[in-house]
């Protein structure tokens, strides 16, 4: 396995790479490894021949009081996962290789970065479409495996790829879940006890909301309510946003008609947790 | 000559193109071609095997107000000229082509777009490195020429490729002038006969600048407020900026100490030239 701390050495790689024909994956990471991130590199081993996973902890998607300085990370622990998967390349470049001194080109994609989580992280996805963006300049990748647990950064980077005219496939891959329903997240390390406990609730009130859509209630005030209900009935959790939208385009939708996700933001204690899912009415 | 009126087809043709290990040099322009253009193609063959050029007056780059519409086309004379020069390629899409419905992504360099030429025109540097963003992620060049009349364009494109870790040689080619000084533009077919006559006097500002830097005066402020006098003394000139900037970082200088660029934007009659020129004390 191949490691990668400069950007030359990586565009290096991926050039030879490129000219034999062969096909590439990016997996983009923050590290911090866990069944989620493999099942990303599973996903991407079904398109591509040779996988390069980043990691980097991207300073430009955090805002200012958000947890970048105590965000988890375990170099070690990460090479030693990713070399048991036999991925074939690393990239973890230092922050000053990312941005270095007068770095001030970014990239945004209009509307859809305001909403949702981009409402209570204003300068989150500018940052990480900027951060993917030049991931992929420097990966050179044929596709690109992103988890759909972030579901809005999937469209995002779906729309920035499209509108960009970069030749490269962003493909989902599906939800991690713990055996309780709690989607896999490295923030789920901040979570104390009692809150781990609680913090099912969030996949609770997504399969609650499933389950009377199937039977027949499709009004999302009503919905939105009872999901809120039941959030607020846990003494740790704090509702972020909570919201039914067209898969496709993001817009919210008031009645659950078309094919919809419905997006959920908790905070449970210190750690701000979402996840979402899919409905085919 | 192709000509490629499809991003598909034109990225098909840079994909096989690269392959064979050649190198391929970008021309964007706007078309209405000028020996000034002729010269960035000139520039490019020294660089470069297969030279494309491209033709596309880009919309999100004028302003409410701007010239957009009035913009002279000519694609037939445009095509005859490019087959002459021995150009290998031309792409000139649509605009539905380049943007088409939903479109929403936007890439910007900080600073240096609000400032100079983007104090007047404000989503206008936005407008360019979006559009060449994405010429670059269809033509897939190694190098791409920009001309150094739009100096300010030319510093920003720049660091937009650094930034975003773009594999791509940003090279600048000189201002070609008329006789008279007076920089080629394709605006420049606005200019009533008596304004033409007028419009050296951009030049002549420059010329005034640098002799009286030549004579040791380099008090920033003196020298533009000579050149504001010189202008200003001409019917149909009016002022947008004169600024000395650091030839690199487009910072604003107040003495003549390092390598300097007189920037220059002035209107005369209904169109707005600029002009510029490098100092080196």
């Amino acid at each position: 396995m191949k490691i990668f701390r400069t950007i030359e050495e990586q565009q290096n790689y991926s050039k030879n790479e490129k000219c034999e024909n062969i096909k590439i994956a990016l997996v983009p990471t923050m590290g911090f490894l866990h069944e989620g991130h493999l099942s990303l590199i599973d996903k991407a081993k079904e398109h591509a021949d040779k996988i390069i996973v980043s990691i980097f902890v991207n300073p430009t998607q955090f805002g200012e009081g958000e947890d970048y300085k105590d965000y988890p990370r375990d170099e070690r622990k990460d090479l030693e996962v990713l070399r048991e998967k036999n991925v074939d390349a690393v990239f973890i470049p230092e922050v000053s290789e990312m941005y270095p001194e007068g770095f001030r080109t970014f990239c945004e994609v209009g509307e859809l970065s305001n909403k949702y989580c981009g409402e209570s992280r204003p300068a989150h996805f500018r940052g990480v479409t900027t951060v993917v963006l030049k991931l992929f300049n420097i990966t050179k990748p044929d596709i690109a495996v992103f988890g759909e647990k972030d579901y809005q950064q999937y469209i995002i980077i779906k729309k920035m790829t499209e509108d960009l005219n970069l030749p490269i496939e962003i493909i989902p891959s599906p939800i991690i879940r713990e055996g309780d329903g709690l989607a896999l997240s490295s923030r789920n390390i901040y979570l104390e006890k009692e809150e781990r406990i609680e913090a099912t609730v969030i996949y609770e009130s997504l399969v609650m909301a499933r389950k009377m859509i199937d039977e027949g209630e499709y009004e999302v005030n009503l919905l939105k309510g009872k999901m809120n209900e039941l959030i607020k009935s846990k003494k740790h959790a704090r509702i972020d946003y909570i919201e039914f939208v067209d898969s496709r385009t993001l817009e919210k939708v008031e009645k659950v008609e078309n094919p919809t996700r419905i997006l959920v933001g908790v905070w449970i204690g210190k750690a701000r947790l979402i996840d979402n899912m899919e409905i085919k009415p």
